[in-house]
């Protein structure tokens, strides 16, 4: 592993921006509140630590992509604050959703404050994320701004629309590959699109250079989540550590599930009898790999990836800043949980 | 009651621009999630009707706010929607925070479709609020359009620390008059502070003509959250109709609550005791009332009042416009229900 330099000066300016940002919300009379955002910020409670965190994967591939145009990426902080702010805005608020007790190894926000108190929090969240948009204006023209924030509207509300098709999925028989990617789209591409396709904006970048960055976002973002549900099955969490954890308990509808169910075999109708217990999840996963999912999502996930790497090289990003994009782009695709 | 020309034709436009900005969401595959959000904006589904919708308050006081400082109000359309959108986000998820079964004599959105997509929709809705005032930029500067946007988007973090306040108080002990203030600003004042003021910079308003609009905004929130604390134990509904609906049974912490338990009175001593039946409200109503909280109440709604005028006066709004607007804060202020 190479020493990424920019990467490591650029993570402390994240979190210091972070803090900046959510300290709007800190007055004496709504004191605990402001803490409910710092707890699942990982930054105080019991657990608080750079684990609980996260990866701050988004604003870091914002940044690095301004920094790639060969551009200043201090002046971008604050939109990677709100990249980061929206994240978290949607785990909060998905978390309720799916009922989530943990959280990178702590109690979710629901757990811990209650459920009205949780979605209070992703509401604030996602509000600061727009104050901190609102101070593009003092580095970049009020136009750059404008178009900065469109982009991040829109990318939310393909959001909420991948949100309601992950939802609504979970009760829908009949479903094929073809529903899988307008959710997978607005759940996870939808963003990191955003975060690329912004990066480029703030670094001043042509409107073909925008529009690779935007697409290296958008296949990242695909590719991120078919390895995803590919270690949804076959990861060691999934096979050997928390066997509850694994998509065909919890009853998720990932990309090799909704291919296991189109070839209509022994695992459809295994699947169509009710819920499968966490001791069945070995043979289960097995016979799913024999109708040929395990490969075909493999497979997949390499086409994004190619098609992420390809859209990035045509970006053509600059100096140390392109170089820890591909490896930022490595680790996320090769990750093994 | 006279014919209040300007609005009667504001009306229409902003509930077509409502659907306009709503639309976005409007794809074949996510067709029932935009359903949940034309359900809850009263335009579909069992009960669909012009009472479903709601007054649309926020956003005429927006537009007779810019057509009183002798500007077209048509071109701040899309911020007028913007406001009622962000009202409607937060009555969804106060819906489901409060737990509340009816909105507008129909069944909430977390009762109808579950509180998952309950949280969804009413983020989608607040998304949407951003998507239309992105459209500000077309018809005003970008600097114009930002402000609108900071201005509104700080409203609604004072909107989410109110509603943690409101939350958390009730729970609470030892609560004074003093702490409902900061609860109601942000609540109520917080969001109608946001459409008068922006109303005053659409209309291109000088600076101190803002302060005294946004002013008025601000003790019109206040005036009609204290009346609405009048009416919530001494209201028609609250008495006789539906006596559940009483805050008195309810518990929350409204104006004349906080002022009776400061008495330390018979009504403290009762409170104290648990909770409050639908059979004692009227008994309990009267005995806070001998206790000084009724004429303090209205009294301070009197004040709130006055001040909301006064400033009013001061911001000088023209035309029919300004007559509009006299009478829509004497119609909030004077409800019986």
């Amino acid at each position: 592993m190479s020493l990424k330099v920019l990467t490591e000066s650029i993570l402390p300016a994240i979190e210091y921006e972070l803090q900046r940002q959510v300290a709007r919300l800190d007055e004496p009379r709504t004191r605990p509140f402001y803490e409910m955002l710092t707890y699942h910020l990982g930054w105080t409670g019991e657990g608080a630590s750079p684990e609980a965190s996260g990866k701050r994967i988004r604003p870091l591939l914002l940044l690095l992509t301004t920094a790639a145009c060969k551009a200043g990426w201090k002046p971008a902080l604050p939109a990677a604050a709100a990249v980061e702010l929206i994240h978290n805005f949607s785990l909060v608020h998905d978390d309720i959703q799916d009922k989530s007790d943990l959280r990178r190894g702590r109690p979710t926000v629901w757990k811990k404050y209650r459920e009205a108190h949780a979605i209070n929090v992703g509401d604030s969240l996602f509000i600061l994320a727009h104050l901190s948009l609102s101070e593009l204006k003092d580095k970049f023209t009020a136009e750059v701004a404008l178009k900065a924030e469109a982009v991040i509207d829109r990318a939310c509300l393909d959001l909420t629309r991948g949100q309601y098709l992950d939802m609504s999925y979970e009760s829908q028989s009949g479903l094929t590959i073809q529903d899988y990617w307008p959710m997978a789209a607005g759940k996870t591409a939808a963003l990191l699109s955003a975060c690329t396709q912004v990066g480029a904006i703030l670094g001043n970048a042509d409107e073909s250079t925008q529009e690779a960055y935007r697409d290296f976002g958008h296949y990242l973002g695909l590719a991120f989540q078919v390895h995803d549900d590919y270690l949804g099955i076959w990861g060691d969490n999934a096979l050997m550590g928390k066997s509850t954890d694994s998509d065909l308990v919890t009853g998720k509808k990932s990309l090799p599930v909704l291919y296991g169910l189109g070839k209509n075999g022994l695992f459809a109708r295994r699947r169509d009898e009710g819920p499968v217990s966490a001791e069945e999840v070995r043979t289960l996963a097995e016979q799913l790999a024999r109708e040929g999912a395990k490969a075909f999502t493999q497979e997949t996930a390499d086409q994004m990836t190619d098609l992420a790497l390809q859209s990035l090289r045509q970006a053509n990003p600059q100096a140390e800043a392109g170089e820890e994009l591909f490896e930022l782009a490595n680790q996320l695709l090769n990750r093994q949980s």
